[in-house]
C-alpha cells in the first residue's frame, strides 16, 4: 500500500497504527485544550489524536503531557563545540526535534565543503537538522576568513532537502545601501525565506531591510526593539544563548496575542550550559516561571516556529504532522520524559544506529610564528579606543581611555582592567595580527586564546602577559584549534577542536568536562566573566555594534569601518 | 534600478516613494496597536510604515484607519452570478483584495476550459483572484455533469501563477475509503495545499481525512464541529454565504487565541446580499458587533488567511507586503472609504481600464423536450423520502412521509408543504429526469426552475403544477440558463445566465435588480424562504448530508448512495 493510503487507513483505524502513545494528554496548541485519547503514528507521521486506536506497538505515557517537538529557529551547531551527531545526542533528548542551523562558522573556515558536511550529516541525525545557506561569509570586508561564499557558491548549494532559505543576513549595511553582492544573494531567494540579523536597526532603515524580503530576526535585545520589529511584520526570535541572553528582556512581549509571530532560538550555546540549564526546554520553563502563558510559550517553541519557516509538516500533535513529540512531566517544568523524532523514539540505541560520516576541516590552523613582541600595541597618541564588554550580550560599548605609551607600546593595565586583545589571522592567508584593548574580563595574569572567533575564526587572544599570549596562541596550532589558558609559561587547561578549529572529535560529555576545567583555569587568572571564551569569541564579530576587533584592526561597527 | 533595489531605496527614503498614504493610523495585526505615520508604497509593494516619507503621489487619509485587504479564503465566483470582472467591480470596493476561488461550477459544465477562463481573467482584475484547481468534478458518481476532471486534467492546469493548490476535496468518502481516483489527485499535491470540505466528519474519520494532507475547511456548522477540527490542526474557515450562514454558530470560537488559525469565507454569495449587507466587510462588522475582539476579526480576515494559504506576500500593512490596503472609517463599522489593491487605487477608472477577455460556455443548456408528464413521480409504495429544508443551511433533513398514489403518481400536496422537486440533465448527455419531494419552500402554486444547481448544474425545478414546471424548465433552454418563475402558464420573472448557465453578461446592478423581481415573484407563489433559488441550488449537491436529489435520483448522503 502506498504511504498516503497507509496513513489514511491507519488514521481511520482500518488497520493498526504502527505506534500508539496511550494514556497521555495532548496539548492542543490551537485552542489551548488538553486532549485525552491515543496518539496514532504511521511511519514518521501522526495520523490520529483524541480517539482510540490499536497499535503494532503501544507505549504507555500515562500521566505525561504530550507537546510538539521543539524547534530551535536559529543556531550555529558549531557553537556547541561538537559535531552535528553529538549535538543531536546532546539536545534531542531534551525535546528539540528540529534545529534550523546556519553553518557559517565552518563555512568561514573551509567554505562550501563545510556546508555540505552539515547537509550530509542532516540525513542521519534523529532530529531534523535544517541547513540554512550562509549569506555572509565572511561577515564583512573588514576581516580575513578562510573562505568566501559568493552568490554563485550559494546557488550551487541550493536544492538540498535540508534547505529552507538564506541564513541570517548580517551584512545589514550591504542590504540597506544596496551592495551589488548583497543584492545578488537576496535575488536568489526572492519569494523564498531570508532570515535576518539587524541589531538595533530601526525606523526607515529597518523598513528598508524588511522591504528587501527579510522576514525573521533574532537580534532584538529590548522589548522596544522587538515590538518595532513585530509591528513591521518581522517574526521575532527570542534568543537565549551562552553569551547573548535576551529572554528576560523580551519575555514581556510574549503573550497569547504575539505568540503566533514569535519563536525561540539559542544562536550559540555550549554543552556546559546545555548540561547545567538545558536548551529550549530551559527557555520554556524560564518563560513560564516568569509569567508567560504556557500556551504562548509552547506555541513559540513549535507551531509558530514551523509557521515562520514554512515547515508546514510540523508544529502540532495532529493528523498529517511529523511525529515530533515530547512527553513532559508537566508543562511548567518541561522535563522531557520521552521524545519521538519523526516517529522514532530518541534512545541510546537509536543514536548508536545512526550512520556517520567522516569529519571535515582537519589541520585548519595555519597561524604565523608568534613571539611576545607580536602582541605589542604600537601607537603615538595616548587616547585609546577600548572595547567595553557587556556581560551576557554580544553588543559592546565603545569606550575611550588614556593609556601611556612606554617604549612605543601601550601596555596592559590590569589595575584598570585594561587588557590586551589580539586577533591573529590563522587561515594561512596573510598572517595579519591586530592588537587593542578590552575592558571587562577582570584578567590579572596570563592569557587565554581561542580559534572560536566569530565569524572568521581567526585566533583571538586576551592577556596581560605577552609571553603567555604567544604560548597560548601557538599551542592552538599544535592542537588544531580550540581553547587554551596559559600562565607563567605553562598551559593550565585546554580543549582541542580539530574539526575546522571549531568542533571536538569527542563526546559532549568530554567537552563539558573540559569546559569546566577551562572555566576554573580562567577564574584562576582573575577572570570575572561567566563565559570568557564565548564572550571573547564575539569580540571579533564586526556586525554587532559598537566596537569590535578583527585581524585587520579595531572596527567601529556603528560607522562600519576600521579605525585608522 | 532593479525592483529590489528600488524597494529598498524607497523604504529607506533615499528616493521618494511612488505613493504615500498620509494621516491615517495602521492597525498592526501582530501586536494590535494602532501605528501613526506614513505608509510608503513602491509599485505593488509596501516599503515603509510608521515613519515620515516623501512621495511621488501623496494621498490624505486623515482620520481613517488602514487595515490589510481582506482575503476571501473560499468561494465560487460563479455564485455571484456575474463574470469575474463584475465580481471584481462589485466586491473589491468593499475591501476584498484577494479571492481564493474554486471554479468548479463552470468546470462541471465545460471542464478545463472553464478553469482556464478564470485563470486568464485573474491576470486582469484589480483584486488578486487565486484560482484553486477543482478536485471533484463531478462531485460524486451519483450525478451527470457536463464534464469530468481527472487527475491528468488537473495536472495539466497546474503551474499557473494564480494557483495555490487543490480546491475543496468534497468527496470525503473517496478520501477515507481510498478511492484510487481520489488518491491520484491528492498525490499530485502532496506537500502542497489541499483545501477541505468535510461536513459533520469527526472522530477517526476526520483524523484520516486530515492525515491525507487536507489542512483547511469551511463546512463546520457548529462550535463543537469547529473546535474538533481546530484541535486536530485544521484551519477553520467561517463561512457566511447567501444560503449557508455559519457565522453566528462559529462566532464564539473566534478569539485572539484561535484567530491565527481561523479565516473568513463566503463560499456562495449573490449580488443581492452583497448589495444589501456586504461581503467580508459584513462578516467583519457582524462578528465585532457580536463581541469578537476586533484584532481577532481583522486577523482572520487577512493575516491568518494569508498564512493558511501560504500567501506570504500579504496579510499585513508592513514593509515587503503587497500593497492591499483598506481605509475604513473605523474598525467596528468596517466601511471602506478607499481601497488599494496591489498598490492601485480601486476606482471606476481603474475598473474601466482593465483588459477583458470574451466569455466562455455559451449555449450550454441542452435539456430534453419536457412536458407536464415529465414531472410525474411514479411509485408503488406510499412511504416517501422527503428532503427537509433547513433554512440558511445547505444541510438537509431526511424526512419520511406517507403520500397517496393517484393514477400511479404521487402528487404534490401544498397543504402539507410537500411539493415536487425534479432534476433534469441538461448537458445533452442522457436526458435523465429524476423526481421527488421537498418540504420547506411554502410553495402554493406554479413553479420555479434554475440551471444553478450544485455542482452538476442540471436543471432543478420545484413546483406544484406540472405544466408550470415544464414551462419554467423549457424557458431555461431558450435563455441559455438562469432563473425562471412561472405560474398559470406564464413566466412571471426571469434572469438569463448565458455564461455556462451560471453567469450573466450584464452588470452586477442589473443582476441584483432581476433578483429582487425574482424574489418577489417567488413570494407571490407562497414561497417563504429568503433565498429560494440558492436554497434550491444546493438540494442537488450530494456531498452535503442528509438527503439530496440529482438527475439520477434521490441520494442518501449519509450512506453515500442513490435510494433505489
Amino acid at each position: 500500500m502506498a504511504e498516503l493510503e497507509k496513513r489514511i487507513a491507519q488514521g481511520r483505524g482500518d488497520e493498526p497504527a504502527d505506534l500508539v502513545l496511550r494514556g497521555g494528554k495532548v496539548l492542543d496548541l490551537i485552542t489551548g485544550s488538553l486532549v485525552a485519547g491515543d496518539v496514532a503514528i504511521c511511519g514518521d507521521t501522526i495520523v490520529g489524536v483524541g480517539e482510540d486506536y490499536a497499535g503494532g506497538e503501544v507505549v504507555d505515557v500515562t500521566g505525561l503531557t504530550l507537546v510538539p517537538g521543539f524547534i530551535d529557529t536559529h543556531l550555529h551547531i558549531e557553537s556547541s563545540l561538537v559535531t552535528p551527531y553529538e549535538f543531536d545526542r546532546c539536545v534531542s533528548p531534551r525535546g528539540v526535534t528540529t534545529a534550523i542551523c546556519d553553518p557559517h562558522e565552518i563555512a568561514n573556515v573551509i567554505g562550501a565543503e563545510g556546508i555540505r558536511y552539515f547537509q550530509e550529516a542532516s540525513r542521519h541525525t534523529l532530529m531534523d537538522i535544517r541547513v540554512q545557506l550562509s549569506s555572509c561569509v565572511p561577515s564583512t570586508d573588514m576581516e580575513t576568513a578562510g573562505a568566501e561564499l559568493t552568490a554563485e557558491d550559494i546557488a550551487g548549494l541550493m536544492g538540498h532537502p535540508s534547505g529552507i532559505g538564506l541564513a541570517e543576513f548580517m551584512n545589514y549595511p550591504g542590504v540597506i545601501f544596496r551592495d551589488p553582492r548583497a543584492m545578488a544573494k537576496l535575488s536568489l531567494f526572492e519569494g523564498g525565506h531570508v532570515d535576518g540579523h539587524a541589531p538595533l536597526l530601526s525606523g526607515r532603515d529597518l523598513n528598508a531591510y524588511i522591504a528587501a524580503g527579510i522576514s525573521t530576526e533574532h537580534e532584538a535585545t529590548s522589548a522596544a526593539e522587538a515590538l518595532e520589529k513585530l509591528r513591521k511584520g518581522m517574526r521575532v526570535l527570542i534568543r537565549e544563548g551562552s553569551v547573548s541572553k535576551d529572554l528576560h528582556a523580551l519575555q514581556p512581549v510574549l503573550t497569547e496575542t504575539t505568540a503566533p509571530y514569535m519563536c525561540l532560538c539559542t544562536d550559540d550555546r555550549n554543552p556546559l550550559d546545555i548540561d547545567e540549564e538545558g536548551h529550549l526546554d530551559h527557555m520554556i520553563r524560564t518563560l513560564i516561571a516568569l509569567g508567560c502563558p504556557p500556551l504562548a510559550v509552547y506555541r513559540a517553541a513549535s507551531l509558530s516556529a514551523a509557521e515562520a519557516f514554512g515547515l508546514k509538516d510540523r508544529g502540532l500533535i495532529a493528523p498529517g504532522r511529523r511525529a515530533d513529540i515530547v512527553a513532559v512531566d508537566d508543562l511548567a517544568t518541561c522535563r522531557a520524559a520521552q521524545v519521538w523524532a519523526g516517529g522514532r523514539a530518541v534512545t541510546a540505541a537509536a543514536f548508536a544506529a545512526r550512520q556517520t560520516i567522516p569529519p571535515v576541516g582537519r589541520n585548519s590552523v595555519k597561524a604565523p610564528p608568534l613571539t611576545p613582541a607580536s602582541f605589542r600595541a604600537p601607537a603615538n597618541r595616548e587616547e585609546t579606543d577600548v572595547i567595553g564588554i557587556l556581560e551576557g550580550k554580544i553588543l559592546t560599548e565603545h569606550l575611550r581611555e588614556e593609556v601611556p605609551i612606554v617604549d612605543g607600546d601601550k601596555r596592559p593595565d590590569p589595575a584598570r582592567d585594561l587588557v590586551r586583545i589580539a586577533v591573529v589571522e590563522r587561515h594561512g592567508r596573510n598572517g595579519n595580527i591586530a592588537t587593542g584593548f578590552v575592558k571587562g574580563f577582570g584578567l590579572k595574569a596570563g592569557a587565554i586564546a581561542s580559534t572560536v572567533c566569530h565569524d572568521h575564526h581567526n585566533i583571538a587572544c586576551v592577556g596581560v602577559d605577552y609571553a603567555d599570549m604567544a604560548l597560548a596562541a601557538t599551542r592552538l596550532s599544535e592542537i588544531e584549534g580550540g581553547f587554551v589558558v596559559a600562565r607563567d609559561g605553562a598551559v593550565l587547561a585546554e580543549l582541542a577542536l580539530p574539526v575546522a578549529g571549531l568542533m571536538s572529535l569527542g563526546s559532549f560529555e568530554e567537552v563539558r568536562d573540559d569546559l569546566i576545567a577551562l572555566r576554573q583555569a580562567a577564574k584562576s587568572l582573575g577572570v570575572t566573566l561567566q563565559e570568557p571564551f564565548l564572550q571573547l569569541a564575539f569580540l571579533a564579530l564586526p556586525v554587532i555594534p559598537a566596537l569590535k576587533i578583527t585581524d585587520r584592526g579595531m572596527v567601529d561597527v556603528v560607522r562600519f569601518e576600521i579605525i585608522a
